[in-house]
């Protein structure tokens, strides 16, 4: 019998350099707010989004892509310079259908160029809003998997846990699971799942945002395949695959 | 009204970057095994453990000081050069009382060494052994706390975190603790108290060391309170408080 591909969970950027992503396959998880957003502004009909780490290399892009845009956020404010925010219900199809999103983040867009660095072989985006596309696409690889957390600051974080947790719920019969991470992960995602509006309540990140009027926001980003499309890395920008 | 002191959990050595330590007190946890066999030896009348990073120290420090063992694992092996092993079933009364034992680890010494880098002011050690005393140092101490878990190779562990929850199950009253580190240590404790020893057979550390027959060894080190001392780290070694 074959050997199925092992799957690990990686539960913040730092840790990134204890696993081996060679040829593998890496989910980014950032679900308050990038991999949300990423995920709604393509089922919004985005044409394209470009990752960028740092927000020198956003306004550039942005100035050399047609029909771009620039967003990225620091404490809950658009940054200086660039021309959006992070939050999913800043790109209705009315604003963001057939426009290129160029996008820096704290967390999530930073982990993707680290994954890349570290010679992962292929990147999709995973959050609530698109669960059962990540699924799907991971039901059908052969390829090792990392869940990638891109945490806050480095620090753990239980949002990105628990959409870990879902997704090891939902794909593990096709994997090796042998990882202290994803058998936390998928037992929080357990003790969790039928409350998760009220629990996503007690998590750092829900304190953090919720100072800057951003409950819905949060609410939205743990709602099932709302925006269910698989965003793929090209090499250059997140596509639906 | 004062601010209580914060507490956070910190799931690995290769996080503690993250944090500010500096003038804290550092609770270094490595269940499965270097901390369980610290309380053990400490209770059995060892004078003092000197934890060390490195086998060369080790050895070098083992011959400079009078009636000292030397003492190290890798892979379930006593360490080439070195004379005993990090089970605490090694150290009884009737070995160890008196002596020094001069230790090094692949995860807890490492991390104890990190953290007085940084800045710790004040190092204890804990494992499930020396619980209680753990916990009533912690209620009896107006500094920020760490509880430091110090995973196998940098990798997060459940054992370690189990630690971390019954801790601030039992302290928290007196903490601040905002960190969702610590949450789900909590709960994980919560959902895992009762049938400890069955839960930790799926953690890839109890595979690990049951392929060297450690089984028992495993499970003396979720035994609560057997080993009751309070190691604490004096500048040069760890002694009963």
């Amino acid at each position: 019998m074959r050997q199925k591909p092992f799957l690990h969970t990686i539960l913040s950027p730092k840790l990134l350099d204890v696993y081996d992503v060679t040829d593998s396959l890496v989910v980014i998880i950032d679900v308050f707010r990038a991999t949300s957003t990423i995920a709604t502004a393509l089922h919004n009909g985005a044409k394209e989004i470009i990752p960028v780490d740092n927000v020198d290399e956003c306004i550039a892009i942005g100035k050399a892509t047609p029909n771009s845009i620039t967003a990225g956020e620091r404490d809950g404010k658009v940054i200086e310079g660039l021309q959006y925010g992070n939050s999913p219900t800043d790109y209705p199809r009315s604003f963001i259908e057939n426009k290129t999103l160029v996008l820096t983040t704290t967390n999530g867009t930073k982990f993707l160029h680290m994954s890349l660095k570290k010679g992962a072989s292929e990147i999709i985006t995973g959050s609530f809003p698109n669960l059962s596309a990540v699924c799907d696409y991971l039901l059908n690889t052969n390829k090792n998997v990392f869940l990638g957390c891109s945490a806050w600051k480095d620090k753990f974080n239980l949002e990105d846990t628990l959409f870990a947790g879902v997704v090891i719920q939902k794909v593990k019969q096709n994997f090796t699971v042998h990882c202290d991470s994803s058998l936390m992960a998928e037992e929080m995602y357990q003790l969790h799942q039928h409350e998760m509006k009220s629990f996503i309540r007690n998590t750092t990140h829900w304190h953090r945002l919720a100072q800057y009027g951003l409950e819905e926001d949060m609410e939205y980003c743990v709602s099932i395949d709302t925006a269910n499309v698989l965003p793929k890395y090209n090499g250059r920008a997140l596509v639906i695959n």
